[in-house]
Parts: structure tokens; sequence; C-alpha cells
């Protein structure tokens, strides 16, 4: 009954903010951003509540980092919400049109998805996102971060209620347990989309459990191929780059292939500028013919460590190395280094990713680096998205026909 | 553990049957073409089995017609799979395409979507657009059709052996209990997309059950609007082609909406054209005062008839339309009848439907109408596709990223 009140609420408001006009919703993200740094005060004062407990209850210093909120964080957010209204309208695009032979005049637009659920563990900084794009939003935190969430959304709501915008565009799951979780995950009749955002765990019962279409974000096992023809200081250099210049996102380097040929050359170069980070090494039987590592075993090919390990597996052809990538990836970010354009082309065509990198570091995985502006996630799957997306990845289309009294024959 | 070896064998066919060239893949529909005409006997002959066995049990003539193959037929399917492959080619189009300050070259192109699952209760005549689109099918039919769907997978099969082709690009799912469909839809590991295709309880089962991305396809509750300022004959012939033209399918006309300004100019000549094809007419109070007609119940204006009857709802504005029609249809196909521009653009924009018309018949939403060539349905979801889709459709994308040595900073 809470959620189906939810769910209708949200309903009743995409009507109205998927039309609001550009300026319009520009700025409305202005004044939330204004309004965030105006009360920055009760924000911190309501994060200090989950903090607290936090502590009490011997969260780990990690994610006590990520619930912190202080001043500084609360401008970045509102620096990021200004950028947002910033970025081009990804609605009302005309993505293509014709008049046919009877007289109709077709029309592809952009619009918006509609009501996007959005399950996340950590803070909600898409909602600027969601409400740029049209969309309307319905947010489900865990209770770690419950009074954080519930001061966030309330600042949002009430520059809505000002600005004369149904708040609804923007709603929180107060209740925190776990069959509200899976009621939300059933709610077709109302949400249109569901995005989680967070653990590979909890992105997977997701998938498992809703009926609604799920968008799968952000679980990451790349590669990085070192074919035998490869410069050798720039293939250390972007898998040094790769594995440690950030360890617990979803773009850094798991697992290394490299060509038996180059093994020889490459190694012993690259252990000693992985040891400078303390990076583990844990590699195939012809990997230890060259280096002291850990043995890998099979399952080490299908981990996504977020952490300083990297795997090591040999292979004899660039063949060989697309069918172990397409075997163990997630087909998040995947990258050959060579310099011959013939294996360059077999395995930007032959790995089933994303993202396929050519001598450059799959790290560059990201909304920002792509240009888009910013970005909700990074999609994993096929339908709609794939790879960074970004606001235009948040609208549908409709098509608009008009005419003179066509009927079919 | 069948499914698994069905799943494994396609997840092997996908990466080469993306990357056949356009050429290749059209030459092979060619042959299956021919192929299905030199089999007539042989197909009609396993045919004949189904048809005996449904006409054994009693099965109704509307789907016992649906389930016979004759020579006809099979020229028909021939001429549609020649059809296909003389389509434009989906695949690797370049979608965008940009150069970034630091040097990268990062590319949007097309690429198949991987291993398709198709659900289907009648013919499979979708096995040429999913490997047109580079893409492994499975199938999965009823047991009212399973040896005539057999005979067509094995005709089919046997061109791809003898082209080279690995002849897992089509399977077909040989169990037709229950409990396999069921395992089918969480065949996540390999299985990329499902489409169910065939009635509204199919498909919603397959909604509700399936873990796999689903598009949904099919069902359509399309109303027909006519605004105060219409001309009443052009409302007329829209409504009864709508309506009449072809009951059974989801872009038919189920449902009226009439301003109450203009219901006594247009009702008593609407209920006499559509009494020419004995349409049932059920009306609201104020419909009820003008025509002789059934009562609508609130239950009536949710129904996709796809018979010869037709709701009837009238409403004071066109701002009333839109939201009865947003309650009401399935987000498939509404027309308005108007000359007011004004009332037009305010329908046009919030009607949230995949295809929305103005002054022109809603039954024009199909994917051959709309240019695409061919269909393989008609999405009523917001994710990836929307309205009729074809070839591109069943298209991802993937991004590759050429370089010299790019590190993240």
């Amino acid at each position: 009954m809470y959620l189906k009140t939810l769910g209708e609420n949200a309903v009743n408001a995409k009507y109205t903010i998927g039309l609001l006009s550009e300026e319009k919703r520009n700025d409305v993200l202005l004044k939330v951003a204004d309004a965030l740094l105006k009360n920055t005060d009760y924000l911190i004062a309501q994060n200090k509540i989950d903090y607290d407990k936090g502590v009490s209850e011997n969260m780990k210093a990690s994610l006590l980092d990520r619930l912190m909120i202080d001043e500084k964080r609360i401008e970045g957010i509102a620096e990021g919400i200004r950028q947002v209204a910033s970025l081009e309208d990804p609605l009302n695009r005309v993505l293509s049109e014709k008049t046919l032979a009877n007289g109709m005049h077709i029309t592809k637009i952009s619009v918006p998805l509609g009501v996007i659920g959005i399950i996340y563990e950590s803070r909600p900084n898409v909602t600027a996102l969601t409400f740029k794009s049209g969309n309307v939003c319905i947010l489900k935190g865990g209770s770690d971060a419950i009074n954080s969430n519930m001061a966030i959304t309330k600042v949002i709501r009430d520059v809505l209620k000002e600005e004369n915008v149904d708040e609804n565009a923007v709603q929180l799951i107060e209740k925190t347990d776990r069959e509200t979780a899976g009621e939300f995950m059933k709610l077709n009749e109302y949400v249109d989309v569901l995005i989680p955002r967070g653990s590979a765990g909890l992105i997977k019962a997701v998938v498992n459990n809703s009926t609604i279409p799920v968008i799968e974000t952000g679980s990451g096992n790349c590669h990085v191929y070192v074919d035998k023809d490869a410069d050798i200081d720039m293939a250390v250099n972007i898998i040094f780059n790769a594995k440690t210049q950030r360890i617990g996102v979803c773009n850094a380097c798991e697992s290394l292939v490299v060509h038996k040929d180059i093994r020889e050359a490459l190694l012993p170069k690259l252990a000693a500028k992985l040891k400078e980070k303390d990076v583990e090494i844990r590699g195939d039987k012809d990997t230890k013919e060259i280096i002291d590592c850990v043995d890998a075993t099979e399952e080490d090919f299908g981990k996504e460590y977020l952490d300083y390990i990297i795997s090591v597996k040999t292979v004899s052809s660039v063949e060989e190395a697309i069918a172990h990538i397409n075997k163990y990836n997630t087909s998040h970010s995947d990258c050959i280094v060579t310099n011959d354009k013939e294996a360059a082309d077999k395995f930007l065509k032959g790995v089933d990713s994303a993202c396929v990198y050519h001598n450059v570091s799959t790290r560059f995985t990201d909304g920002f680096e792509f240009g888009l502006g910013a970005e909700i996630g990074i999609s994993t799957q096929k339908l709609h998205a794939r790879g960074p997306m970004g606001l235009n990845e948040l609208t549908s289309y409709k098509y608009t026909i008009t005419g003179n009294g066509q009927v079919r024959g």
C-alpha cells in the first residue's frame, strides 16, 4: 500500500515533469544546488545521526568515509548539480524524420523514460540526472544512510514545491526493510526502469528478483592483452595505470593476458614496476617460468579483485587471447597493446565488450572521459545502452505521426 | 543440462556469426529460401502430423489455420526471407565518432545483441531477421507445432552446415514442457535478450518469470480521440478503419474518446457506419444519451477486445482525454482527430505511447508501413526500442577506442 501510493504519485508526476521546458528544469536544478548549500548545517546534523550509528556498530572505515557528509562534500554535490544543469538538453531531440508516399509524416523524438527506480548503497547523486532528463525517480537507499537520504530528499522536494513543480518528481522510500525492497522490484505497474547502483551482489540480487526492466551496471573484470609485437614500455605503462591508478573502480585492470613470445621481454620489467605499489601477481605456469609469483587458479581469471592483485594468463595467439577474454570478462572494458594493425582489428572486432581499447588504458571508460558530461553508471548489458550512460541514455523515444485522414488499405 | 548445452553452443556460435560479412549472411539467407522451397513436401508432411493432432484434439479453427503450412505459405516464407536479405545491413554502422583532446579516437559502432531467445506461439518467421543482424537464436515453440518447427529448423541448419557456418546460429528447444520453458527464462549466463511473441498471457508470464532482459511486445489497447473541432467524415473514416480493417491485431482501435461538444454530430453517423460490420458499441452515460448502445463498465476501458467491439468514453477537454488514455492504454498507438493545431500538439506531447497519431489511423504502426522493411514485433516498453522493431533494433553497440599509449592522470 505504501509503495502503491509512491508509485501512483510518481506516475502522476511523470506526465508533467516530462513536459517542463528546458529552462525550467535547469532553473530548478540551480535552485536545488543553492538550497543544499543553504542547508549545510541541517544536512551535516542529519548525517551525523547515521555516522554515529555506523561508528557504534563498527562500520568499516571505507564505508564510514563514503557515508560522511561535510561542508566540502556538499559543495561538491552542489557543483555537480550545476554542471548537469549546464549540459545539453537530452529531450525533444529529433532522432529521425520522414514523409512517406501517402503523405504521412513520421518524427522520432527523444522523450523521458518515465519513472526510474534507483536502488543504491551510497548517496543519491543521480537525482540531478534523472530530473534534467525529464524523468521521475523513486529512490531506495540502505538503512545505514536513511537520515542523510531523508534530509537531502527533503531539501530537494522543498525546492520543487516552491517552484510549483510536482514534488513527487523525487521520492524516497523511507522503509529500509528487505520486504519493501522485494516489493519495489515488482512494481511494474508504476516503474518503467530499475537501475541498481552498488556492489556486484546488490546488482545480481536486483537482476534475479526484479520483474521491472533493469539496467545492469558496474561489475568489471577488465583485461589488458599484450600481443607479441607490442611496445614494452607502453605496455608496462598502460598496465600500471589500469591496475593501480584507482583500484576500487570497475574499469581497473584485473587480469593480464600475455603472448608467449613477449613474456620474457615484458614480465620482469612489469613485475618491477608493479612492485612500486606492492601489487601481488598470480600467474599461470608459463608466467612462473619467467617471474616469481603466486599460482593462479581457474577462479582467479574470473575475479574482480578491486585490490592490489593481478592475474596473468599466457597465450599463443591473438585468437586464443580473444577466446580467453570473452570467457572470463564481464563485457566491460578490455585492451590490446600491439603495433600490429591486423591483430588490433581482430581484437577490436572479436572481443565482446562495451569498450574495447587499442593502446589505451581501460581506465578511460567513464562518462566524463567520453565527453558525456556526467554518467549514471556503466552498462554491461546489451539492451538499451552499453558502456558509459549519460543523459541521452536516460531517454527513450516516441514516434509522432501527422497526416490528413490517412487510413490503411 | 540440455539447455546448458544449447546455451554453450549458442555462445560459441555468436563469436563467429557476428563477424560474418554482409555478403555471406545474405547469401546464406537466399540459400535458406531455396532450401525451404525444395523441401516443400517434407515440410508439409511434418506439418500434417501437428495439424492432424490439432484436429483430433479439437483445436480452434483460427489456431488450426495459423498452424497449417501449404505450398503457398512456404512460398510466402521464402519470399519474406529473400526480402530480409535485400535490406540494408544493420551491423558495423558508425553511430558516432570523435577524437578527444588527448588524441584518443572513440568510435561507436553497431554490433549484434548476441544470443536472442525467442519464445513464440506460432511459426518461426523471425530467424531470418536474427541471422541477418548477426545474432544467434534459440527458439522455443509450443508442443502444438513441434514437428513443423523441427522440420523448418532442420532445413535451415542443413544449409548453415553446407555453407560452413556454425549451424548453432539457429537452435530449437525440442522439449516443450513447462519446466524447460521456466529454466530457459533464467539462462542469463548464455542468453542476452528474450523476446516473447504471442498472446498477452504468454508475454506477461515471460516478463514475470524471466531474469534475462525481455523485450515486451504486442499488447495494444489503442484509442482514437475525436476533439471538438474535428472533421466528422475524417473521424468516422479513421475510426472505421482502425476498428474494423483487421480486428485481431495489436494496432486496432479498441476504445473511442469523444469530446462532449461533438458527440451529437459524430456518434449517429459513426454508429451507422460501424453497423456495416456489426460492431458492438459500449458507451458511457453521455454516449447513451445520443445513440443506442451497451453500457460501458470501467473494465471495458482497459480491454483489448480483438473483436468487433468498441468502447466509448466522453470527455470535456483534450486534457481529460489525455489523462483517460494514459490511464487505460498499453502505450502502443493512440490517435487524435482534430483541426485544432494546439490541441493536436498537446495530445502528441502528452500521450505516453510508442506511436501518437494526428489525423491518421492507428493501423499504420507496423515495421513495413514505417519503412523498416520488416519487423520482429512492436515494443510497448521504454528501454532499448519502442514501437515497430526492425533490423536496427536487433543490434546493440560497442565503443572501440584507439590511441598511442594514453593513460589516465
